[in-house]
């Protein structure tokens, strides 16, 4: 959990101390300007991808003073791979990227905040429809090439005509970079863009990859969704790039939890230029020649994610839950899981209070095979229970100390087998309630 | 949702009032003393049975000026039935009834408030055998005739030696019973007692069934548990009892959620004490004079859970969510829970928002059979989203004025079969977070 990297505070000039700022503009946009004290502490320099560029607009989606549309032109021969929302009523955005994806390719990607498209029926899927026709008018290609997400209100019919008037200019101001500016455009409630760059070599080629994201809550308030696209200048085919994404999200955006309230909208999108100098062209997930590559993904997907932790609505604690000797891996993030959403254990780590009781109560109702009297505990590396009760050398001011610490780590173990794993939260705090329900009062 | 039955405030006197009150009286206790809203306006009388004598004392396992053990003596010939938590962890009290209910005979009841003997390894074992030792010498019946159930902190050893100061004394003073007083000792963070009764005919026979219960949090500030027990004088076999208290249980208890969290203790027993004048004997669940008791048991079940419901902590909304049109009830009731037990409608009902697509979305992560387009979904009576999309009639004064009362009916009608179930619950505010994560700052 070790921070990343420049004064975060910079990047809200323009959300909160626009000159165009509205008055009008609504609450939600008046939280985020608090930044969430677990924000990283460092900005990592985002290089440009040979292949892409980048432009954002204002288009008064939703939001008065701030940008809300971002346009990604990506070079002909870019591949692409997406994981998305399990939702049973997934968004019209989500349901056009999982058709457009049958193909593997994209040569664009338009992506708007203020509004999640998400239960909107025929009118849903005619704006998607509508916003790729005119993103593949004005840069030059399919609109079966277009990848669409949106994230916002939900139920709001998306008024796609105002991306009519931005998008010539977008596709005009289009040019290799700036990352952060294509984070902010993104977020909803989310209190920092997060962005994160790796490097690695894939056979004598250096290749970048980057990547941005929005989370806050999994749905905020009265908005929604985790988002996140990377982008790569490696050559890799379609199907490989769909394995390597798939395999890495398992273990990042799957193992972090803000409230277990999946998005409609939930969108990872990985596209692949191929631009880099010298990159062999790979088509098998297995090539030995991803080696580092894929060590290099793992950290930029692991990176944003815990930046989605660290941004979990009105979060004050970041969380680690380590289960190990469970009867397998499986088992072991459920358990993870059941301690990471319970209310209870997250509002005992919001008041600093180690209550183990309540991590015992957790990993019970998980269902999975559990022996009380073999259960550990430690919360901050101090065992405070020990084969199935309170550990002898208790000592409450060693634990308090610990628990006043901003990121806690607290550790299971069941003593049954050889299963582990880790997955991310925050905690549960009144501004979470605030964030969520105060805001028609 | 139809109210229930006496001004309150006159239960808690002696627990806010008592002359005897501690000012070492814990933080818990002090909150205690705010009673709920959505308390019941009314409490009925509740009769004696015969065949149960009562008795309550104070045996300062944790809280100070109040009671907080409940002595329950049955007449030889009494049957019991169970149904437990079904937490991997279970407490030791739970273990202990589930081993004695297995000859199904029951001569009397022990439970503890303060204190749930829950993660306490070999000395929680002991503590109950024990205690039912004490009860038994003191009741003059066996040990395996005595059930236990204690709720309370977890992880922290019950010093059942207590009870031996105040046993003799239960025993001698118990008499056909003031079931309110014995509701009163059970409390934890419960904010008023809860009991429920009522009559049937079974043959000729007039039998009463009384219920009492406690619940809160399913775990409470570092405290435990839903607890329930049902008593009656009418004579029905151990096997015939389990069946129908396994049957009334789960459209009543099993359909009320909190917060999601299951407890190590929940514990839900039934006694008949076969002694209601003329009482037929029934050996079979399936007996057809039992009509008209299964129908007073179920309302006896539905009744206290409602209560447990309306006493959720921090509670300022009581919500009945109904499923219908769902593939079958088991679906519906999967798709309830999800909606119940989401963070984010939970705080929005708080909020007194009306926020269908969080419904949406909550439906959407259940897993169970759904179509976004056959969906609609009605607040209060007024359908706010239809086939899909927000309802075109959708007028908001009257969709929040509807949010503004105490009692919010959530339906969501799926429209692909005959499924249908309801659960209750409560919204989730910032007094909830207050109540489990503040006590210690």
């Amino acid at each position: 959990m070790a921070g990343l990297v420049p004064a975060i505070d910079v990047f809200y000039a323009d959300v909160s101390d626009a000159p165009g700022a509205s008055p009008a503009m609504t609450p939600e946009i008046a939280m985020s300007t608090t930044i969430s004290p677990l924000a990283p502490l460092h900005v990592p320099d985002m290089p440009a991808i040979a292949g892409v560029r980048l432009a954002t607009a204002a288009a008064g989606i939703r939001y008065a003073g701030r940008t809300d549309v971002l346009l990604a032109l990506l070079d002909a021969g870019t591949t692409a791979a997406g994981v998305f929302t399990r939702s049973k009523c997934p968004s019209a955005p989500v349901e056009w990227c999982r058709t457009t994806l049958q193909k593997g390719k994209a040569r664009a990607l338009v992506v708007n905040s203020g509004n999640a498209n998400a239960f909107t029926g025929k009118s849903g899927r005619e704006a998607c429809k509508f916003t790729a026709q005119i993103t593949s008018r004005a840069a030059g290609c399919k609109p079966g090439d277009v990848f669409l997400a949106s994230t916002g209100v939900i139920g709001e019919p998306l008024k796609a005509q105002a991306f009519d008037g931005v998008m010539e200019g977008l596709v005009a101001r289009a040019q290799p970079g700036d990352f952060i500016a294509a984070a902010r455009a993104i977020m909803t409630t989310d209190t920092f863009p997060k962005v994160a760059t790796a490097t690695a070599k894939v056979g004598k080629a250096n290749v970048t990859i980057n990547g941005i994201a929005k989370g806050a809550g999994m749905i905020a308030p009265d908005m929604a969704t985790m988002l996140s696209f990377i982008f790569t200048d490696a050559a890799i085919s379609g199907p490989a790039l769909q394995t390597l994404l798939k395999d890495g999200t398992t273990d990042t955006f799957n193992a972090v939890t803000i409230d277990g309230d999946t998005s409609t909208s939930d969108t990872l999108m990985m596209f692949a230029t191929g631009k880099a100098s010298g990159s062999p062209r790979i088509t098998r997930a297995a090539d030995p020649r991803l080696k580092a590559f894929k060590k290099a993904l793992h950290g930029v997907l692991a990176n944003l994610s815990e930046q989605i932790a660290r941004d979990g609505e009105g979060a004050r604690k970041l969380v680690e839950i380590v289960v190990e000797g469970a009867v397998s891996k499986i088992s072991a993030r459920r358990i993870a899981m059941s301690i990471a959403n319970s209310p209870l254990v997250k509002t005992a780590i919001a008041g600093e209070d180690a209550n183990w009781g309540r991590v015992v109560m957790a990993v019970g109702k998980a269902g999975e095979p559990a022996d009380r009297d073999k259960l550990s505990i430690w919360f901050g590396g101090i065992r405070v229970a020990h084969k199935g009760a309170r550990d002898p050398g208790y000592d409450e001011a060693t634990v308090s100390a610990a628990m006043k610490k901003p990121e806690i780590s607290l550790k299971v173990a069941l003593g049954l087998g050889k299963g582990r794993d880790r997955v991310l939260t925050c905690d549960l705090t009144k501004e979470y309630v605030a964030i969520n329900g105060d805001y028609r009062s």
